[in-house]
């Protein structure tokens, strides 16, 4: 994904060094007085002609993004923008920021929140959709290799990776990711894994006792997996998408709150916009 | 508890809890089961309509962006991107990652390396500008205010800030960004200010012996206070324009890379794609 | 403090590169195979002869302690060990640990908490104390001089660095500290100053209404600007003292707590050891 | 080893709360107004009577160290101090050192570049030495079992984690903690464990070409181990013993280097003290 592309242009380049072979190498962005491409394109040029999350899509994977995935990006990385204060991320950066640190603290500690159980989900979830479809390319239908990776979690006592939420028993975020997938025409054999994923533990519900909803990480991973994004790189958009929320918290937080206070995240009260709809040229 | 409040609805409420003053306020995202609104709009609503940058302005300012700011945000945000392995942040993001530690953990040493000297330069170029503003408010010329507020740097041996460049002579960021700012109507005070601090340093250029170009972080900063973000939101828009330079970067040396390398930041090569053109229909 | 010592060893080193005005500079450590010398001292010596104190004083100072400040420096690192589960870099270590990240990701969220408020009053308060000790040495009283600086202080509404406490009317650590700095006679200016400073306080208590005992952060600041540390390595000493209490709590909610969970500040319980005493064979 | 520890003075405490059930629970420090009990130890009782180590034991462990305990624990922590310049976790804290950014960004920075390969190698040594320990109680031999765990790294291209160093063929920091060991009379199983593993990779040198020094981690994974630390709490004293050397060179290079520069990690020179040896009253 992130190749090493050689090209005629750099031939002369090679030619001047020759110690070439020992230098170590980089194929994202090349600086030169007054220059900078990314990934071959002036950055001047990509101003005002992409969307941040085109611009994105073409750093992270070396090309520009076809419009329906540069729309379906977009899409996901506003999914995940925030998610009100009680995330234990936003509890981080709020308590960073209640010392009297500076955002940018705030923010990286909030980054460090996003463990295996928060955000990290992401790149465990594509890994087992991966393994689903290994057990399909060995020959077996969709369903059973559904059928086999749930239950290898159920038994280890583990929640499928990408089902489940602490608030929502139906995470709107998903729904409308999958929705859009489906009509950009971008849905690709991860998303198809995934609803047989969900129709296996839907089915199980009863025996289970548990109603798992397939979560905004769930989407996030099959649509990212789908587009050819890395294991790392899957989490890494969740971290694009949530930086303006932990952001907003601590920018919040330093403006409204006293310093050097005990943060209670069940005390809380929203006091902002009341709900609204966009206006009819925004649709 | 999270519930989104109308005016009305909130006065039963307050009736049930007595102790809502005691309540910590938070004017950002209401959550209640199946039900994320920021700023009073349901994401999922956002998703597919906004782009990710009209939707980063929508939670930080609290409204959605008239179009123009819209386009002027996404070009803010594609602006500082990457620039390449030399940044000290950069270099942060790679070391972290080279000791095999995950991507989470680069990208928040990354974030860290922004220092005063370094993306931070944007908070205090818009506490400068402000300081020529003030002189001008109080009666004085814009060129007056501007004569004003830089030799009070360079009697103290300080560059301005928003001036200067380790690589470039002309930085083609700046320049774009300025110039879109024209064409999308959005030129305010701050970047009337900064265009005669430009012109009084290239005027003192031949007595000071050096050139300082304005650079792309002051023109974030100019732009960013026309368009009345907070100062340590100037700093955050960097922030979220860099984090996926950060992201490849540590994704780069994780899979491009030994483990636990030295890493020279004059000894590389880049061998990605050569100069191109954007195609016609992205133009 | 950290002075660029040569020596004759050098000679032949330097020698050897030409270049040797172009190289950045260390004084640290020096490492060759098999050998490894901090401020000179083989660290395998070191081992077993100096406790880790003296061994941060050699590294951070440029010289062995005498006894007397070694058995100081321990105090103080004793002193901030742990403060229970409220101080908001707790809580940030904890909130991070409950995302299932590592415990270093937990402990540098932590260490991001010690903003000017949290920690970095230290620094805050032997600057304060050095303006002090200025008027004195302009042949002023340090009656006069602590009066002065205190006055500063509450005229702006701030309280003055190193005194009051969320929790303490008399600060159990500030006092034992003073009271081993007495007897180890390491009393220097800035621990007169700092008493100067707490009997003006205590004298304007019935005019302020406010109780503003001496905290440890000051007892702290005093001693350590008295040992020659310069302003940020303050700060570090507190970082020192406090990382234990940061990897114990990281390591205390990974292990007894359920993961995501919504940690509330008010809401535990101390179910540890009974207060006891130290073994009479200990004092 | 963090264990809940009742007693008869908590009973009272516990008829007053009826719902601690609910509260969730710490065993490490408790606070009242004018103290602070560690472990059950008023703090400022520790201080003047506990060196550090001493108490980072209490702290961790929740009981006094036995004095070889303390001496052994003082000489891990001196061990790791530092390592001059060329370690990815000093060189991350002074990449964000040179942008500007505070002491304890540069410290965070640097201790988030204690991944897998870098200082979190003890807890993989841990892990690895208490594999080889299963296989003895089983009924193996201790050199058996040492074969075994040896080759199923090596089979796996794998370097058995303690073992092996950029620089050093013999590393002076683990021998001179195995000689405390025994000399104190703490060598256990691990320790015996690490020395058959040591014996059977030295052994096998010629056959695998590699010359693999058992190295300092691998003496801490040992020690700890036998200390009966957590895996994650022999990571964690690493921490502890290196912090102290990240902020010496974060300090240092605020102090001595110009901002924003290019680090480059081979370009430096030691100018510090020459090599000197420990004076006889040290000894």
């Amino acid at each position: 994904m992130i190749s090493a592309m050689s090209s005629q242009t750099e031939t002369p380049r090679r030619a001047a060094h020759h110690a070439d072979e020992d230098r170590w190498q980089t194929a994202l962005t090349s600086i030169a007085p007054n220059s900078i491409l990314i990934r071959g394109y002036a950055v001047d040029e990509l101003m005002g002609r992409l969307s941040f999350a085109d611009a994105v899509y073409l750093l992270l994977m070396g090309e520009l993004p076809p419009p329906a995935i540069g729309t379906m990006l977009n899409a996901v990385l506003v999914s995940s923008l925030d998610h009100g204060v009680t995330p234990p991320s936003t509890l981080a950066a709020r308590n960073v920021a209640t010392s009297g640190a500076p955002l940018r603290d705030s923010v990286a500690a909030g980054i460090l929140a996003f463990g295996r159980h928060h955000g990290g989900d992401i790149e465990s979830c594509m890994r087992f959709l991966d393994r689903g479809l290994t057990i399909v390319r060995a020959g077996r239908s969709m369903q059973d290799a559904a059928h086999e990776i749930v239950d290898g979690c159920l038994q280890d006592g583990r929640t499928p990776p990408g089902f489940g939420h602490r608030f929502h028993t139906r995470d709107p975020r998903a729904a409308r990711l999958f929705q859009m997938a489906l009509e950009l025409e971008l849905e690709g054999e991860h998303v198809r894994m995934i609803r047989a994923v969900e129709r296996v533990i839907d089915a199980e519900e009863a025996e289970t006792g548990r109603h798992l909803p397939v979560n905004v990480d769930g989407a996030i991973a099959a649509i990212c997996a789908d587009l050819g994004f890395a294991y790392d790189l899957g989490n890494a958009i969740f971290l694009i998408s949530r930086l303006p929320g932990l952001i907003a918290h601590a920018h919040e937080e330093a403006v409204r709150q006293q310093p050097m206070r005990q943060i209670d995240p069940k005390d809380h009260q929203y006091d902002g916009a009341a709900s609204r709809r966009l206006p009819e040229k925004r649709k």
